[in-house]
Order: structure tokens, then sequence, then C-alpha cells
């Protein structure tokens, strides 16, 4: 299984976000790039992948919303759409308890939740992973079976998170000598290992 | 130089489109994602980058609109922010003739020029490639310093294209074993190129 964490620092929490101003909340329109570009390919939904972003922006964080590819339905690639589904989630969690969760529509979910939480969860069925300038290379690191990749938004991971993730045993891993977007290293990730998995595939063909 | 081509057959070329609609306008989403990822990099535009647009959708195909990042001010990532620059050299664009091309505004021009007139001037200058499964694998693709990669949007590139593209002696590369969108490929394709500038830097120093 593929995950993704996107710690998103300021994005809204209330539903009352302006679907066509989505920079204005909090840079929302990054959130939904992101959950484009980890979840959507041509003409597929990747149904081994989860998303789940935290939103850490006003009236009412922390909020996490997690989409699952196996299950989601009517997901489409623009920014709208996405945040639609985003803006109908946070009603439907308006009321929600602290680490309750519910499903808003088929393959989405909205629990209130905190980061540290999420993340303490995950590290103890899945490799925990961030980016990091001197981490190793993506295309030379040692990827297990259930990966989940940390992403910050366009502030990036707070160097408490970090020390968090290390706390955790979180690997860094380094995707090229450009600083990209989230939404541009979730795309770079799924390349790498959509090579290994055809890679082995072919390996277990018999050479004809 | 890194220069972009994507053939957006539906993509309206009317400035009366709705910018709270992209969808609808002949999925202009796909084209305003498309220039960001080709675009922008976390607090950076790629200077060293142009992305042309062919949009041949209603009423007045074809526009060309090309996007470039050492001149380009005030571009930001989202969708929305885009389609209104496109919007507006749509509007400064409704009377250009044939193979005319104007600025409107700072790195952006506009031109009413076919796809294929395009290609064969880029044909000149630079080597020309796009995608295709059985293309080589674009970690071991031999680049020029020009080079020009050619995208379809949602409905691919049409046979007869392709077949331009090899008279004109369009190399294939394979990115990778699933279907990606023409935003995502972008994403891969710099990463390729700015792992091997990095390579090459390292190289030339003196290793300590």
């Amino acid at each position: 299984m593929r995950e993704f964490v996107l710690l998103a620092l300021k994005a809204e929490t209330s539903p009352d976000f302006n679907l066509d101003n989505l920079p204005d909340a909090g840079r929302m329109d990054l959130v939904c790039r992101t959950i484009s570009n980890t979840l959507l390919i041509s003409n597929h939904i990747r149904d081994n992948t989860i998303i789940n972003v935290v939103l850490n922006g006003p009236k009412d964080p922390p909020k996490i919303i997690s989409f699952y590819g196996n299950n989601v339905k009517n997901l489409e690639p623009d920014e709208k759409t996405i945040a639609r589904f985003i803006k109908n989630a946070l009603k439907d969690g308006l009321k929600l308890k602290l680490n309750e969760e519910i499903e808003t529509s088929p393959g989405i979910k909205i629990s209130k939740k905190s980061f540290e939480t999420l993340i303490k969860e995950k590290s103890s069925t899945s490799q925990l992973i961030y980016l990091h300038p001197k981490g190793e290379d993506l295309r030379k690191f040692d990827f297990e079976d259930n990966v989940t990749f940390i992403f910050g938004d366009y502030i990036g991971l707070p160097k408490k998170t970090e020390r968090l993730l290390d706390r955790l045993g979180a690997k860094k891993i380094s995707i090229g000598p450009v600083m990209l977007f989230a939404s541009h290293c979730s795309v770079l990730v799924h390349n790498e290992l959509d090579r290994r998995i055809n890679k082995s595939h072919n390996a277990s063909q018999p050479s004809l």
C-alpha cells in the first residue's frame, strides 16, 4: 500500500471557504493539486493509494481528510471538484469529537485528529518516509511494501515535526536537486514505485 | 533550453469561457495544470523553460499561447490564476491574422498558428521528443541541449500527428509503465534533466 500524508499548516478547516478562490483558503489549491497528482492517472484512480491531508488552518483544526483510491467515486483531477469534496467533508465533520472518524462519501473520510496521532498510528504498520535534501536518493532507496510518504505544504515541515519523525524511525529520501511542490513529489515517488513493480513483473516472466 | 508543447484538441479559443468552470472549457483545467507543473517550482519559475499550449477548440482555432519562464510575471500555480492569463491572451488575440504573434503580458505571447507550423519551426533548432509506450526509457535517453517535448491532452496525440512528428525526425521516449497525464509527464522530464545537470556540475568539481 502506498500512503501519503500532506501537512497543510494553513489550509482552512471551516467549510465556509470559497470554491472559486482556493488560494485564499490557506492554499487549498495546493492541497487539491496534491490529491489530484497522488490519486489520479490517465483514465484511472490509483487503487493502491491513500492520501491523508491534515488541515491545520482556521477555524477548527486539526482535521484530517483521507481519500481511499480503491473506493473513491467521481473524483476528477481539477482543483475545484476536489475542493468540493473537501468542503462537503468539512461540513459533515463539524461536530466530530477528538479522534472520531466518519465517511462522508464513498472512499472519503474525515476525522478530528492531529498530525502527530496519525503519524504514530501509521508508524506501527508502515515505513515512514519524508523528503530531505540530504536524504538517500529515491532511485536507490530500499522501500518496504507498505510505505507512508510525509510532505509539507508551501511552508515545509517544521523542525519539530522532523524531530518527531526521526524519533519514530522515519527515513529521509531526496527526489532530486531542485526543490519541488508536494504535488510534484508524489508524481516522482509513484513513478519510481511503478517502475520497480514493472521490473519485478518482467523479471518473473520467461525471457522470450 | 527546455521547451514543451501541449496539443489541447478541445480547449476553447474563445475568451468567453468561465473561469469558475474550467473542465467545461474543453478541459482548460488540464491545460492550466500542465502549465503550472511545467513552469513553477517551489518559490521559483523555471527560467530555462518555455511552454506552448495549442488550443484547438471552439470558436476560433488554432491559437497558441506561449509562456516564457525567463520573463513571465505574477504566475501562481493554481489553475484559476493561469486560466485568467489564458483568457486575457485570448481576448487580446481576437483579431490576429494567420501566423501573427503578440505579447499580451510580460512573458506571455499569443499567435494564430497551427500545431504543424509550430512543430516545423521548432524542428529546425531543437530535438523533438514525444511520449510513446515503446519509446526509449527517459532515464537512458540521449538528450540534446535544446529539447522540445510534445504532449497530448486527455485525447492523446492523433495518429496523423505522430506520423508528422516521425517525418520531422522526432524521437520517442517512455516515462514509465503507467499512462500519466501530460501535467505529470513534465514533472518527470524536468526531474531527469535536473539530475543530469546536477551530476555534470558535481563531476566538474574537484572531488574533496
